[in-house]
């Protein structure tokens, strides 16, 4: 069954990275379209209403096309239609507790880390809204030091944050941690099984896709994309 | 396979509505702990680290317990191991529409609408922060109104939110609304196709507990449990 398959997506968003991981983890070929969720393209509104990257539109052979909305519809999607490698879990407790990490990062995280950092750091820039607030940094980078140490203590007990093999947990996870990183505002050395973690992520082909990424104006931490950092 | 099943909830919270929901509708019995999260006891805590409702502990026959947290792997779960009545479609397409709504709810709902009602009006009251704002009330009906027109136009084309069938669109909806519903705010007259919706659903027997919630020191509107509203 050939399928086309084009990915609406920002580079600097977490939500977007982690499809973009799981289409190379599943060795998925895909279009790219970039973007600039924020302009609110009324031909992107109509793809998806939310405004929201990501969405991908998967085109039959027969050309009926499927557009799917939002992270975690376009993620459960692809682990359904294209089921290996597996990336929720066999059992359904390991399920679970991939989908518990999921959540954590796409809702605790954003709005604890990303809701102060990628604010102030990049959405500020982006849209035009003026200099970064120190007070909302120092919470923020506060704010990240509390998961990074939660990861920390998952990953000395687990090979992979939702237990023995890789899951959307650890895409969901290396998705806003790396987005984070590009501003260089992740202490790794400070959390070293989260390091290790990491540098073994990054290390994948799934992932390099996201080390090349650029954005103009905005200029990445030196070993943004170093794999020994 | 003979399976007990616990749910720590709290009443008035609309993630841990569509599990209650759901249960109903899949006719899965269950004991309920009302939770309030907000106490962050530390059992709980132990539970679910992020300290949310809801939580659904599986015991098996064999004493064996699955523990699931957070609504969306709860219900991915309850669909994944009790597949009849199904929730979410059975066409990709349709799967990913159900999808789409439920994170447009959970998301999009709960940031521009809860956030400021809800937070306002319950939140405030239960964690003994003072009393409302009015600019933030005002701010909140508003883009209630927005939502409500949303789901109004996909009603006027689709018998539920998703398309022909009802689905955990639904619930994830009707939760929504239904607590905003408890504090008088949702102006259902001028969204006919809506309120027509919500009329249906609150027939269902699933719906019933729901109807008969009450919060001390909290009394929900008068037409609150009223089908006739």
């Amino acid at each position: 069954m050939s399928v086309e398959r084009t990915l609406y997506h920002f580079p600097l968003d977490p939500a977007s990275r982690q499809v973009r991981l799981a289409l190379g983890e599943k060795r998925l070929a895909f279009q790219e379209k970039v973007e600039k969720y924020w302009e609110q393209r009324p031909d992107f509104l109509t793809l998806n209403p939310s405004g929201l990257t990501p969405v991908l539109v998967e085109t039959q052979g027969s050309g009926r096309a499927t557009v799917i909305c939002e992270c975690r519809a376009i993620l459960e999607h692809l682990d359904e239609t294209t089921p290996e490698p597996d990336l929720l879990g066999r059992e359904p407790a390991d399920r679970a507790e991939t989908r518990r990490l999921m959540q954590w990062f796409d809702r605790k995280f954003d709005f604890e880390v990303n809701g102060l950092l990628l604010h102030e750091k990049m959405e500020k820039r982006l849209h035009g809204l003026g200099a970064p607030e120190l007070a909302a940094l120092r919470a923020g980078r506060e704010a990240l030091r509390a998961h990074l140490a939660y990861a920390d203590k998952l990953l000395q007990g687990r090979d992979w944050l939702a237990g023995r093999r890789l899951s959307l947990a650890d895409f969901a996870a290396a998705a806003h941690l790396s987005v984070i990183d590009y501003f260089g505002d992740v202490p790794w050395r400070d959390y070293p099984a989260t390091k290790t973690w990491y540098m073994k992520l990054k290390s994948r082909p799934c992932f390099r896709p996201l080390l090349a990424d650029r954005w103009p104006g905005l200029t990445p931490a030196a070993h943004y994309d170093d794999l020994d950092f």
